[in-house]
């Protein structure tokens, strides 16, 4: 039987952000080890990266293309269980689309791709191969989120009348692109980030929390975006009013200009019979206050919890879980998936729970909304 | 030399919540003494107030057209000295012209007036009298409302660029009207409360605090209202896009149906430097973070603060200070200017500062955009 | 019938904290006005104080003694109902039998008396007088801690077994009494303070809330005293290990040499099925963490709590009520018990809850076993 | 160049918290891989755990001594790099011993052994041996406890003066060791867990955390420990006054029978100049206040840190690290410097910081002081 699987990476060369989080929350659940990679679009620093990362050099490629075919023709058993694709937004596609058509799974940073129409096609694409593909939402990770969206599953909010979320960082707040600043410069610039800036980056993060926590789909929007930063040429801040199904209605307020904020996710959700409060910097609590005045904070691991929730901690309570853990979270369940089907076993319909291209679709159509509706100033439908 | 003023109110009968709430502030600085009462439009219940309140029965009065031509008839020194009115919205115009006529100042509950027309014919009835005016838009009657606002105004934040507001209450999560509730009665409904519900109620607070502490104006809004309770025939939840002065953002989240939130008014104003928080549940701290990642927490009395935040502080640190304080620096203020003007001395200007007229016609402008913008779906101009 | 009772006052001349806050918290319930005072031993401070204050000239005296004589000595109705006592501690007890022997009742801050001898003393005084006295053990007013007590009281937290409190403050860590800080100088002064300094000061309030909450009397104490400033006289700081009845056990913390701490005083209870958190800087919110892992928030005025809590509360939820209002408790559970009394009326018993001599001389006996066992460093009994 | 290391395990079969823990805590940083292990006495369990774990069967082990000797045997590169103990305390010097005589570094769980006589014992064999020796005192790995020890160090709070610290946990406020848990089943058992049961498990973290902190050594103490559960055999909660080196003073409050509470852990350090806070619940946060009265918050990875701190956190700031990241600092250092070793390479002093079996001497002989002095009631040194 099958007990760990081997990864091979796209991007994530030695230094990126994203790529050593992917890596350090792949290894932490130990059913995942990092066996091959392509970790830059240039050789000579993928080899650089493949060695301080103490991989077999034979491992190491110069492209993903090369990668791909390469562990493609390895025995099975010795080459790659699934890709996992860092790279920036407009190299998303590419990899994905190359790595399901060779027969191997995919996780993916988000935004799923560049662009609307290309996130469609690997929808083809995905359906086609038959394979699992996996988006890194990972805040939806967390386990008060999974307490949070299971209590609205289970009708404990009642009907939803109202959400609002907020996502403020402020390490935009400067023209930072100008500096050698690698995720400030392709995060900024449109031929790597697509339409959006921060509605892309972060935006995408709100709107999968609150789409997830509440079951309901944001039905229409009208948004105010801005580029605060003389010079700078997407979105790094904005405003977004929400109408959602079953008549919910909400907003939003997003940005990379919040002087002094770090990565202040947060979210309200009311309902007719009780609301509930969630902050992603102190993620083990979630605050629940009911119609008749008992508020009650429920902490990751304590007490009668969901099971969607109990099943997404690792320590006991107290023992604070953090960004990394609720990533592995994304890790293990895509990971217990395709274990299960490796071996020929089922798996616990609770290990399920990951973004999926779907989320990723959400994600594309929600930018192309936001930005269209900031263009003409008024009300848009989704 | 005058040390003490006395105070005739119009509305408040006992176990009103507002009248309460006028009087204890009122009394909290030794300045000001409840001496006369207009309590009820019924004379019988005006009668019980009074005697409640154990003052003389020949000051209590069955009207406030009574009350006035009393006391003016009394000889100075003996009869009240300014009028205070804690009376539902439509009623705040009549008793504040007549008083005003008389040569009594005002102290006016909020909305100033139950229509901008009525707003701006008060404030030629103020100036044609040369009377003081204050209007208990209480919140900025915390410390560390002052301190914000005086960081803004000394160029600590820089150039402002977002402001979030948010006021959450859930008190009208249910059809409460229909109980016997008296508060919940008239503020739903539109004969009594306006054209706006919620905005009307608190929404005018959020958008007074948001312009005090930056010293901005709103210029444009795009907002969305709703009636979430069936039946209910004025908002009691919204959201605004907001447009400021020389290019700042905002956007706002205003409910009366946020189950389980109390009292809940924050905001955010985020500048080219740095960024501040404040909350009025937890109204001692003031939060400011800087460009360079420096993050400090301002308490209500603690260290160098600016002199408009201190002076607005009796207890000395650690001993919380909280709404019935923050709402008595209005009374104080405007008593503390009153007392100057019968002394003939002059007052220390950081005592100048209390809502006035001004403050009430940009909230009836302000209800009158967003009841407008919601109507139309779309930005309009204020 | 009386609906408000007249106050005199010794000590408190203007300028002087507590005094100050005395009157604040006498007047905001509407009771109470202040009409009489000897304000300092000086008799033109006096007349300057009580002018300041709005008196008339003819009730200011010179004196305690003068005041009492003086006051005894008008007609009943015009004299002063009460005499409130504001003076450091070595004149508590001498004012407090003067004005009891002449039938005033008697609002005294703490500690009771300059020693225990004078504490015994003293309740005999009040026993022959059958007067009403109460004592402004201040934090035990506040909404929450009765909400803390009623559930003790009630069995919801089980057998108790552990109490652990803290009073930390930071306002003595110079030697700030060489200044000309008058709280500092008489706060350290031996002669005017007693034998305990920080101990007497606030260890005082530590002791009465623990005790008030778990309704346990402590039975053992081993404490460990210090002066950290050098040259001061009294200490400043301290720990004290606990034993209380029914085998419960604890700690304390007290300081005020704890730089940077404002009025930190906190306390934690845990019995066999339940815990209970309360902190005074945010004295709004009670923490109560059950065995199966429910933790609730209980907050002031929201929901059901339990009438002791109710009764105390004056303004809806989540507008926060603080120090003055918690002190104004004392003042006006004291007024009612004494317009009842004259009114002869019964009195709701859940006004009957303020400080008493007994209370006095708990915290009279806790300094003394503290200081003892601080010398002989070991354990001693209460 | 060796850039990974092979770990072997003793104890922490599947099910074990402690044992995942330290698994994964190795594993984030991809410089460490489980390689072998004797995970359980019981040879059976060993094999289903080491499958469980996906390890080679031929390295998974009945016993750590079959253990370290098979891997001795094998050749350099193959066999495992160092060892790591997992086993209750009483299981920890025999195979740390073993282990180090056959040439193995080891990482160990704390404490460091079941006496004090074993622990000087322990200390000679390392230092025979001269090879490393790690002990998981995991919380002194948090970034903001390095920010506090660097603050203290550099003299930003001045000559300590007071340091009091709390480690409250609930989950043995209830007999558990009659239920199948096997955690409360060792911890409360004399002859597995040693001579203290609280004060031995989680007492000793809050010791090595103060004397990390603060530099000071605890030079005397008096403790009041207590076994509330009837039937229980080792204290489950107590009290101690401290002296520290230099005049400081303090006091500790232990407790696993504080129902409801999860894995708090707090401590407060004041200076002459300054005090701090850190709750290990929230641990990405440390409050600095300053006798002038500014209050800074530090935060994890934000602003101008200390190299110290600055060097321990993976992930860019508002991303919150938790346990498992505070824990992996200690293997990375460790790590770091084994590699470095074998790569006859200098290892930059900043990871040289790591609990050695120092921190595990004071830690025994703070057992045994805690434990003597509650048995004769009175002050001991240390």
């Amino acid at each position: 039987m099958i007990k760990k699987l081997k990864m091979g990476m796209v991007g994530g060369g030695v230094g990126a952000f994203i790529g050593d989080v992917h890596r350090k929350a792949a290894a932490i659940d130990g059913l995942i080890e990092l066996t091959a990679g392509a970790f830059s679009s240039s050789a000579e620093k993928s080899k650089r990266s493949g060695e301080e990362l103490g991989l077999d050099p034979s491992r190491v490629y110069g492209s993903y293309e090369e990668m791909i075919l390469a562990e493609k023709a390895l025995p099975e058993g010795e080459r790659i269980d699934f890709v996992s694709i860092v790279t920036p937004n407009h190299m998303h596609f590419g990899p994905s689309k190359l790595a399901l058509e060779h027969g191997f799974p995919v996780v993916c940073d988000k935004p799923v791709t560049f662009s609307t129409a290309e996130a469609y096609e690997l929808k083809a694409v995905i359906e086609r191969s038959g394979l699992l593909f996996a988006l890194t939402h990972n805040y939806t990770g967390y386990p008060m989120v999974k307490q949070a969206r299971a209590m609205v599953k289970n009708g404990e909010l009642g009907k939803i009348r109202k959400v609002v979320a907020q996502y403020h960082q402020g390490w935009l707040a400067t023209k930072l692109e100008d500096s050698e600043q690698k995720q400030a410069s392709w995060r900024t610039d449109p031929a790597r980030s697509g339409k959006a800036g921060a509605f892309g980056d972060i935006g995408t993060h709100a709107e999968n929390l609150l789409e997830y926590i509440t079951d309901l789909k944001i039905t229409a929007l009208c948004a105010d975006l801005t580029a605060f930063v003389p010079g700078r040429r997407l979105d790094d801040d904005g405003h977004v009013l929400l109408r959602l199904e079953h008549g919910a209605k909400g907003a939003m307020s997003i940005s990379q200009i919040a002087v002094g904020e770090e990565n202040n996710l947060k979210i309200q959700v009311y309902g007719e019979k009780a609301g509930l409060e969630w902050a992603q910097m102190h993620p083990n609590s979630l605050t629940v206050r009911h119609l008749d005045g008992h508020m009650q904070n429920y902490r990751t691991g304590v007490g009668a919890l969901h099971p969607e929730s109990a099943a997404h901690t690792r320590i006991p309570a107290g023992h604070p879980e953090g960004y990394l853990e609720a990533f592995a979270n994304i890790y293990r369940n895509f990971a217990k998936c395709l274990l299960a089907q490796k071996n020929n076993q089922e798996v616990d319909p609770i290990y399920t729970d990951f973004p999926t291209v779907d989320d990723g679709i959400r994600g594309m159509e929600f930018i192309d909304a936001v930005v269209d509706s900031s263009a003409k100033q008024g009300w848009v439908k989704l």
